[in-house]
């Protein structure tokens, strides 16, 4: 028996559509429908078999829906909620897949009863591709998914969320919406801002009229790729994770504050060990993790 | 007929150890010899077929070279030179592949005559992986080697050299070893500081006992790659090309201080405009290189 009887997917880019594809293999969910503003992005979705049918109109979609799965941006989160929830059948469970959750927390908390049957989740996976069209089969094999329940959660509604993305291939962990947002600003958001900032220093320093970013090799590469990344999605997450994206921010600061001073004190030594030390880091995540 | 008859490559490490590949697949050279002072990479640089004989003796290894490559970190680069050059033949020519030019010309121009057979040579290849057993047989296919000739470069060697890089399979450019070294400090040298700046801020934050590194995705991965590089290696790159990497770090700081003050300000349409503008290069850098 599937864990849901019809799942309903709420914009089906990468994360969504991805689920979709999973959902279906798997057989999670009896049906899964899609939603969503974007007819082309819909159509790709179910040609890819991401979903069994899509529905443009409200109530069409989420008639039955005992799944609802928020996949849009967080600044439409609100009004695609508000649209599909009085539709879906009264104890549908409702999850969020977005990147920051204090504030999504905040608005769909008043959308929905208590106890609420609502779980913020963040499956970790992603690529700097958007849309239906790369979509992936394994996107969250063996990836982390954090679930950030609060105290009014459902506890059945936390363990049926908790099944599905244990189904999709993911390994699933609680903590609380803040310290979330506060990891991911470190380990997510941190990186991409600072990506996007390589690419722009780079390319705005003139050299004899050269292009420099047409001398880099593999490690330039590696280093901003991500800044190819949806810059609208990743100025909302910027601005709805602000505090802690600035606090990041000015953490790393100050590191390379410490490694621009051993090179321009000539400390060969000092320098040594922090690179050392930042060597070793990284090489224990790459054994962690690959 | 081989572009060299004698090829002897001193530092049989990744670099250096992928040239010998090259060069005796593709009958580059009649003979390719191996000095360094570790005869376990050289044994293993052997073994690899990077190689045809090794010899630890300065005098033996050197004696009859037509072609000298000097693969050796920049700090040994003048005592190696100095010992190998006496024994080598007195029409040699003599390259580099170090990472930094200006340096290496100062340190090395005094030891040939003029008109000097010695071209400095940047090979943009390279793996965060060093030694022998890293040599990989395609590491310079369609990467750039930049040549930096000084007026009283030897035209025929420098016409040599170029015919080497390019039968291993790289583009060749000319340029004055000052540009490239601000164009290396740019694209190479700052990714490096700022990913081993990016592993030791989130290393060194505490989230609630939790290991911040144990919460990266792909993203992650990515960036911070090349931190994963030879420590001892990197320290002598960024004080061997201390004023430009620490100018090419200003640059940095002030992109990533536009960002942080268009987040901080909440300026989303600003933001949105710095993230786009870096997606676009991010972009164009991506289909140009892959």
């Amino acid at each position: 028996m599937p864990l849901f009887e019809r799942m309903v997917i709420a914009g089906v880019g990468l994360i969504g559509a991805s689920l979709g594809l999973v959902a279906r293999e798997r057989a999670l969910a009896g049906e899964v429908v899609g939603y969503g503003r974007g007819e082309e992005n819909l159509k790709t979705a179910l040609a890819r078999g991401a979903i069994d049918r899509y529905d443009r109109r409200a109530a069409e979609a989420a008639r039955g829906a005992d799944l609802l799965v928020l996949a849009v941006p967080v600044r439409s989160i609100r009004a695609v909620a508000a649209e599909l929830i009085p539709y879906a059948s009264p104890h549908a469970v409702i999850v969020d897949v977005g990147s920051v959750k204090l504030e999504v927390l905040r608005v769909i908390e008043p959308l929905v009863r208590a106890p609420a049957a609502f779980v913020g989740c963040h499956p970790i996976a992603g690529t700097e591709r958007s849309g239906a069209a790369h979509a992936l089969h394994d996107l969250f094999e063996g990836q982390l998914c954090v679930l950030t329940p609060t105290p009014t959660t459902d506890p059945d509604a936390l363990g049926r969320v908790r099944a599905l993305w244990q189904a999709a291939g993911m390994r699933v962990e609680e903590m609380p919406a803040a310290e979330h947002d506060r990891l991911l600003a470190l380990v997510s958001h941190l990186p991409h801002v600072v990506a996007y900032a390589l690419v722009s220093a780079i390319a705005g320093a003139s050299v004899d009229g050269r292009d420099p970013l047409a001398y880099g090799g593999g490690g330039l590469r590696d280093t901003t790729r991500i800044a190819a990344s949806d810059a609208q999605m990743w100025r909302d997450i910027f601005l709805e994770n602000r505090a802690e994206v600035l606090r990041a921010i000015d953490e790393f600061s100050a590191a390379l504050a410490r490694f621009r001073a051993s090179i321009e004190s000539e400390d060969g030594d000092r320098l040594t060990a922090e690179l050392e030390a930042s060597r070793r880091a990284r090489r224990n995540l790459g054994e962690r993790r690959s």
